[in-house]
């Protein structure tokens, strides 16, 4: 009765959850890019109005010394589990600018999907948690649980702030099952509980030799060249077999277990049309896993960036006093990042070649998580899904890190129930970020059964 | 008598002088930037003007597909010597601006340097012999010698356009000397003979994987980052005894002979100041040759510039879809241009991992030149030199390359006297580049002498 009242509210208010949206997007809330303090401050209490707008009076901005945390609670169920949802509200760079078929901030539907930076990760999946949020307090008389929201502002620039307030505030955000929509379905059709997350280790290199730009004919062949330099020192993390070559990196790591194999060898994917989707000539990865594995569950080390010299058109005969990469290693259980970024400077020092110096900056970094999948929340959270897409979900891991997810372990002794509305090529901090509405609309669905379905 | 009347009128002239090459160094000619073009040819229509005005009625510009060439002559002196001057009107990019401590188009007098970007190449060294030629015309009653002046405004882009207007014009250029001014001196107070100068092979690498950036976490490991394959393939450019590792590379290399290892031993060279002077934390090199053996007559490779990926502040978990890079080799004697090119490309081919298209880039090449020390043209030099230095001038080699001495050589048949006046630590291509005033005087006098000489 109260669920029929609840979906019909859904229903009803399809174009404006949209509309709400659009607006919602169209905020440049990029938290790494100082400029843009003041628009991810915006998002934050645009999130706040919303909340109140829809009953939810203890609705706030909590300051950190970053950008402020939105959270608001509903404790009225005493006796009844609480449920914590968390989101983020910060983006991604849109950089480059020049693959954008429309400009990121300015959100346009393309064949049922919703395109600009953030429409997927997280702005639309953390959106779909509100608006059931919105349906229960407007047509269902209250939350049938208790409800704990905290949204974050800092998730793309590592979550500092959110992980102080975290662990200072244990008690407050205590609760049974937290929930969070920051993931993807396994395919188009096919939802999935996530149950493993690969963790992170992120690295700044800066190589520097000469006191200033060199004239390359004066100067090459008598110093080193940061440039060469640093390819040297990238080119030696992996061998021929796409093996990770640092020392000790791999002796942590749990191998995949035979049910795992077998179920992700069960699952419908394709690797032609990954490849298609992809655009690459072949798959590349680890010699021994299959592409899922090495996607779900296998370490791997990418360059994210890499600069140095003269960029512009034409030659330019410089030898550059100065480069820099920013590279990236993805972690799965049980490597720990920061023994890896022990193991990664130790590497860096003794391939570094003569003449040069090198400093390694030590981005954030998250472990690895993985949950298990026979618990009441993730039978309960299955129901919900088969509610809200009219299926039931597989079980998959994910490649990306979710630093909250381990957060919240530690600190409330959760697991977090990862349902992801999203899709494999919404692009998420690429160009052309999109979100498909109507896994936008069935993720509301999804949310609110799930707070029902927790309830008993 | 004439000689002494030519020197007074330098003598007179030393403020005019200087500010005549300030009013030329703030003309942005930046040959490699579209943007600048009409910026470019307003330096050549200055050439033009001033030498207008000294009396050279036949200065003009010579219109090409790119920049023009200016071109004046003097052919009134039949039965003695032809005399042909050459230098650029162009410049390097300035980039990166943060380093110059003024702006690069706003020459500044420092310590007795004029800063700015061109003040030492080519505009400094060129006008020298403009302000020469106007001292024998307005104070000697002409030119001692017949006299073609041909400066381009391509010599930082390749001199595709010189290369076509030398090889039409080969009677119109015809000539019994060429003269230079694009090098540099040994050292302060040591005024050099340039002898040889190394060749250039500039290439262009740009690796692309997927069809756009990739989510790091969703992607890595199962996809080739060309970010990591492009640090591959540079790093495969050079052994860890700094030698090119391309097959064949070395096949043409024409060893040091035993009298040039012992002059350049004799030359007051300092290790340590070289290393103070460049700041490097040591002197790297191919194995088994001195620094100054590396620089002038040993081949090398150099990454000029690397881009790809995130390159904003803080970090970011992309996997990029295309990376790039500029990167050249100075060749000497006796290795060709196009075969580099052909080595080069096939080394790729065979270092390129697999997963990743590279496409390799073309840019202008030019082979290494050595002259004979022993003529009546650098005869002639070294005592103009000492006539304008106040010392006789040492003889050395170049890392440089100056594409037009091979031009000038292979279609006039005539060596060319490299006559420079600058210093090594002028930071040509580079910030705050910068030309000794002292050394802009002691040079046009020089070049004054130079023309009296070559007519006995």
């Amino acid at each position: 009765m109260v669920m029929e009242r609840v979906d019909a509210y859904l229903e009803a208010h399809r174009a404006t959850f949209e509309e709400q949206l659009k607006s919602l997007l169209r905020i440049p809330s990029i938290s790494a890019q100082p400029d843009h303090d003041l628009d991810t401050r915006r998002a934050a209490e645009f999130l706040v109005d919303d909340l109140h707008a829809m009953g939810l009076a203890s609705a706030t901005l909590i300051e950190t010394q970053g950008h402020p945390l939105v959270y608001a609670e509903s404790l009225d169920k005493p006796g009844l589990p609480t449920v914590l949802i968390y989101g983020h509200y910060d983006v991604q760079p849109p950089e480059p600018l020049e693959p954008w078929n429309s400009p990121p901030f300015e959100p346009t539907v393309v064949n049922g999907n919703i395109i600009a930076r953030g429409a997927t990760d997280d702005k639309g999946q953390m959106f779909t948690h509100l608006k059931a949020a919105e349906a229960w307090l407007k047509a269902g008389g209250g939350f049938p649980v208790n409800v704990k929201i905290l949204i974050e502002g800092e998730e793309e620039v590592g979550g500092a702030n959110l992980e102080a307030y975290v662990k200072a505030n244990r008690e407050a955000l205590a609760c049974d099952y937290a929930v969070i929509s920051d993931t993807s379905q396994f395919a188009p059709g096919i939802p999935a509980i996530t149950y493993g997350l690969k963790g992170l280790a992120y690295f700044e290199l800066i190589v520097t030799a000469a006191k200033s730009d060199l004239h390359s004919g004066m100067f090459g062949g008598t110093v080193a060249n940061p440039l060469n330099a640093l390819a040297s020192i990238l080119a030696s993390l992996k061998d021929a077999d796409n093996r990770i070559t640092i020392e000790g990196f791999y002796d942590p790591v749990r191998p995949l277990e035979a049910w795992e194999r077998a179920e992700f060898a069960k699952l419908p994917f394709s690797e032609a049309d990954f490849r298609t989707q992809t655009g690459v000539p072949s798959l590349e990865g680890e010699v021994g896993y299959t592409t899922l594995e090495r996607r779900w569950a296998r370490p791997t080390c990418d360059v994210n960036g890499i600069f140095g010299g003269y960029q512009g058109p034409g030659p330019k005969t410089v030898l550059p006093c100065k480069a820099g990469a920013k590279l990236s290693f993805r972690l799965v259980p049980d490597q720990d990042p920061q023994q890896v970024a022990a193991q990664f400077q130790a590497h860096v020092a003794k391939v570094t070649p003569p003449g040069v110096k090198v400093e390694v900056i030590v981005h954030h970094g998250a472990p690895a998580v993985l949950v298990g999948v026979d618990s009441p929340g993730v039978r309960a959270a299955s129901r919900a899904i088969e509610a809200g897409f009219g299926v039931a979900p597989v079980f998959m891991r994910e490649g990306g890190s979710i630093p909250v997810v381990g957060l919240l372990k530690e600190n409330l002794g959760v697991d977090t129930l990862l349902l992801g509305w999203g899709q494999n090529d919404d692009n998420l901090h690429g160009p052309n970020e999109k979100f498909s509405l109507a896994d936008f609309h069935k993720g509301i669905k999804a949310s609110a059964h799930l707070l029902a379905e927790l309830a008993g």
